[in-house]
């Protein structure tokens, strides 16, 4: 191992012994300007290799890892709310929307229903999921604990229009004085075949009135086939088509690059469980209107691995959340041109159905997107209730004299 | 997207529709012949990509991910026990030894001892953490629910002793009839930078008595310095040493490919938070005799993330379960020579401490090690009790006619 005995390193050992000799408050291990350009000898020493002419497998893959730094890793707790958001029984409050925070309120957007589910059955009026016969609701809270329920937002449609049988996992977008619900939306039958669509509202207030758009913005691929004709067998296919072939989920609206932004999570027809668990992908389609027509991003699918939605703005690019399915499962991504996303951290866990507090977009400060947000909790199958998550990152002692991470920037 | 259209798929698919057009019975999608030898254009499809002239970067890295099946890939419930086993304030009992059959009973060895902690503090005498004034207790169930337990295999050493200020987190090994624990072994006094060893006890039943071995038989490598005197800094260093400079861990002993295998979490003195977290990595040293002199390999670290050791033998080799730490937590992996591990599986999460179930060593089929064992939870800061966890791997229905996964073997 190296031994370093310069006097510059002595000297500053001596200014550091004496400003932390017993130093035990706890700082931020995240530094803003902790970050990594090691060199091949400094990575080895880091990584505690005891023989670098013995790699083991796992080592090499180590010093194959990109540099990378330490910003965005960080954890989540989550806790109870308070009012109307408590847990109650017999009502279903789920997939909260990003927060908006305007004039001393928070304001968020959910899902709502009521009553048990029955799963798939032979009788398609039966409520399958806590998410069928769901309207979009809104709620108001002062100190992003106790919240106020308020009313729908969107409402099911009439019989026989592309929403009617649920409007759903809804998203807010506010774009220069005005308001968009994004949301899923499904029409009767409910059964495990059906292809989901994706709706739009928009209002020049947050208290709405909601004005429908009366075409759906978004549709799975048409690309794949079913193979014979149960209705709930989700798996059987002669081809599978697109990541999105039956599922189109969890848009989330923005304005990215001069162009509407709809990001999306895509469920694919015959989707298989791979040596990383279920496979999930998301996508991006684009428009100059918010009420499309929404095109389809060549490069989908855009990620690999993942489940909800959870997106932000930050340096100028899109970060995304990557949780619950596939190898990717638990990673902090980002892309400049919000298709081609990187790796930046790989983290423990994260809370499911995130509703990031918008105001946190384009921070400096990495990990800033994650200080509160929304999430939800199932009490049981069949009732599920908003929480909320606050995110930090992790503390430690003051690091050492000589091994303090050098900045890449 | 192909379109498959031969005689042949049309054949098939007849038959699957007749065979399980309206089947909803769950069937495991883990069979053993589930593998995976895609083509590229079968990749492409799978993967869902839509248009292979336009690969986003995410894309890309799945379409470089090894080949890899799915046999590895699952997840674990945990439950409380019962007599002994269930939580009792006061008393902590935690970190699990493997669990060993014998005469009808299950036979775990585990970390017992009582009252709070205090962390460290300027009085070396207070308790530190649960693992501080620890004996090694055994305790025996006939059905693996309902547990009773007996007393210390393993107690402290007499004052000067090496491992005279605690003996914890012990592990079983069963060879040619005689039974050995190892564990870790602190001695006096129980400060931040104490660097503990691996100690070893003999017995020709598992009933004990316990026969101490006198010398310890692993201890942290000596090429890290300290930087001051602050005895409860352990990230001040003047240089970091080996991944093991501070800490020996979870001691796991085991005999493969001739020689005795004594794999280890180590702990790097001033390990750094990381893009992933905590540093944490594992080693292996071997010996032609349990009591050592064990030599650490070369390869050393054997791994780039984890936590716990949680090991078994499978298809003549060792596998590892990764979890906790580093950008590879929750992984599965599989060494064909007990050093230069593989990743198999990418999961969600896994128990803490696992205690595994060793007459599952060597079975043929995969996850099976992971059918039941033990595991621990914290019911606070102060008391820990022992749980069990139940592995299994999860359940679809019967996949496509086409899009079964070839088989690579």
């Amino acid at each position: 191992m190296k031994f370093l005995t310069t006097l510059g390193t002595f000297l500053t050992s001596i200014v550091f012994l004496n400003a932390c000799g017993s130093n035990l408050t706890a700082q931020s291990a995240i530094e803003s300007d902790v970050c990594l350009n090691e060199s091949y000898d400094e990575k080895i020493e880091r990584l505690g290799i005891t023989n670098e002419k013995y790699l083991s497998t796992a080592s090499k893959r180590a010093l194959a890892w990109p540099d990378r730094n330490n910003n965005w890793y960080g954890q989540f707790r989550v806790r109870d709310l308070k009012g109307d958001f408590a847990y109650e029984k017999g009502v279903t409050r789920r997939d909260p929307s990003s927060v908006l925070y305007e004039d001393g309120l928070y304001h968020t957007w959910y899902s709502r229903s009521v009553g048990p589910s029955k799963g798939f059955t032979d009788n398609f009026d039966d409520k399958t999921w806590p998410w069928d016969y769901t309207d979009v609701w809104h709620a108001t809270s002062k100190d992003g604990i106790t919240w106020k329920e308020h009313k729908a937002a969107v409402e099911r449609g009439k019989a026989g229009e592309f929403d009617d049988r649920s409007v759903f996992t809804p998203e807010v977008f506010k774009h220069e004085d005005t308001y968009y619900l994004v949301y899923q939306t499904v029409k009767s039958p409910y059964i495990q075949r059906v292809k989901n669509q994706v709706g739009i509202s928009s209002s020049s207030s947050p208290w709405g009135p909601w004005k429908k758009h009366p075409e759906p913005i978004l549709s799975p691929a048409d690309n794949g086939q079913w193979l014979g004709d149960d209705p709930h067998n989700r798996f059987s296919v002669i081809n599978k088509g697109d990541f999105d072939s039956h599922k189109v989920h969890d848009p989330y609206l923005t304005f990215f690059n001069g162009k509407f932004h709809l990001y999306y999570k895509g469920e694919q027809m015959g989707w298989e469980i791979t040596f990383g668990g279920r496979e999930i992908r998301h996508g991006v389609a684009t428009s100059d209107s918010p009420f499309g027509p929404f095109t389809k991003s060549p490069f989908n699918p855009i990620s690999n691995s993942g489940h909800e939605v959870a997106i932000w703005h930050y340096d100028g690019g899109i970060g995304s959340l990557i949780t619950t399915d596939g190898p990717e499962r638990n990673t902090v991504q980002w892309a400049k041109d919000g298709v081609n996303f990187e790796i930046l951290a790989n983290i423990k866990s994260a809370p499911h159905a995130m509703g990031l507090l918008r105001k946190n977009d384009n921070s400096k400060q990495p990990f800033k997107i994650f200080d509160w947000g929304l999430t939800h909790k199932y009490q049981n199958k069949d009732y599920q209730y908003i929480q909320r998550f606050d995110g930090s990152q992790p503390k430690r002692s003051k690091t050492s004299a000589t091994y303090k991470l050098k900045c890449a920037d």
